[in-house]
């Protein structure tokens, strides 16, 4: 068997997400359905992390085993002729056996897009269109005091009881001409983290809350403190990073 | 009665062109649909021209009588919140009797969008993903022929028996990292114009045609001559601009 590591860009906008569901238009299930046509069995496909129906990704990373003796860039080839028009691959590359997507991945960045200025029919589906003014500067200071590594409790949907504590390496919010990215570099993001979190900041933004209130926000670990979820079509996966130990094994 | 002007923009994707037709969604079946329930009764709108299926709008005028004695504005606020999420009017604004959309325009402006770079799911539906390289010296030498009053009948579907003589004003290529970006600017274009002129300056660009030809290609008025009609998700009616005298009586 050999190890394939793959970079995936999607449009999520008609996905119930990225994880396999019965009866669900999903990104696994098309990615192990394509797959199966490629190597004729069963494949099963590890993300790096779930995405939720509506979000993007422009560098998902998933792994599986292949019995095929094939040149590992042939993947993308194979793949991007069978995948709906919705999905593309952009590297397939064989990796050492004892890599994994998931538990592997040292460092993710996402991007949250909204739309401060009028709507705009044509990005309804890829720049959350909030179309007011915002206090950037007050969600400036807000954003600094996420900074950090710090138990996101209060920033997550409370559906799991694993270990909440991450650290934010950076988080910064760029503005083009009224179109934000929020930019967050993180070892990891829990459940809607990253939504909560954008929704928190636009509270302060509206000036509901206070930048000063988000350390008192992430000691409480209570969701109830937090601000809402925002919505989930200007959220983007932009790539994971992995150590330099899991360097292709051969070209894409 | 009162003449009533909005500007409107859409995303073209999910429509089957701007005018209407029996049993098909279109942006004017949609408008009217929307206007006969503001109104109470039936009204027809006549746009600054069609634009075809899959082709955006950033800037489409079209103008109405409305037998209501309302401010004008109070038409946007009323249509937006009634219109599909791919549909939005920019502006309404009230115009002398004599306007008309069409007969008035004196300039459009279209943007066709085009990627060099790799497949990207995300923009499949706003950027014509060609995804290779260009010679864009000679395009851009190309276009410069374009650009004058010139009989366009080699650039047009031959549907029609009207006056082929358009005039180009500006034609320009801008290039941002791969995604290109073709500037039109003329009295006005004719059906698929846009499309079969950028189709043709990619055959320019892949080396199969010469820079020289288009002004031969002009004279012959034969639509064999040119390129193919390039696809219609890059493409975006702009703008529609008017004579200074059909300045609005009323604010938006």
């Amino acid at each position: 068997m050999r190890r394939i590591r793959c970079i995936v860009t999607y449009d999520g906008t008609q996905f119930s997400g990225y994880q396999r569901q019965i009866n669900q238009r999903t990104v696994q299930g098309e990615l192990e359905k394509c797959l199966k046509i490629v190597t004729k069995q069963e494949v099963t496909i590890h993300g790096s992390g779930r995405t939720d129906a509506g979000v993007h990704a422009l560098g998902q990373v998933f792994h599986f085993d292949s019995p095929l003796n094939m040149p590992s860039g042939a993947y993308r080839k194979a793949l991007n002729g069978l995948l709906p028009d919705d999905i593309s691959i952009v590297e397939s590359v064989e990796v050492d056996g004892g890599f994994h997507s998931r538990l592997c991945a040292e460092l993710k960045e996402y991007h949250y897009k909204l739309s401060m200025n009028n709507y705009d029919p044509i990005k309804r589906n890829y720049v959350y269109q909030y179309g007011r003014r915002l206090d950037l500067e007050k969600m400036e200071k807000a954003m600094r005091y996420l900074i950090g590594t710090h138990d996101f409790s209060s920033f997550c949907a409370n559906m799991e009881d694993r270990d909440k504590v991450r650290t934010i390496f950076e988080a910064e919010i760029i503005n083009d001409n009224g179109e934000l990215t929020f930019r967050f570099v993180g070892s990891g993001f829990l459940r809607y983290m990253i939504r909560i979190l954008v929704g928190t900041l636009l509270e302060v933004g509206e000036g509901k809350k206070q930048p000063e209130q988000i350390p008192v926000i992430i000691e409480a670990k209570n969701r109830r403190l937090a601000g809402r979820t925002a919505s989930p079509e200007g959220l983007y996966l932009v790539r994971v990073q992995y150590n330099e130990k899991w360097l292709p094994l051969t070209e894409n």
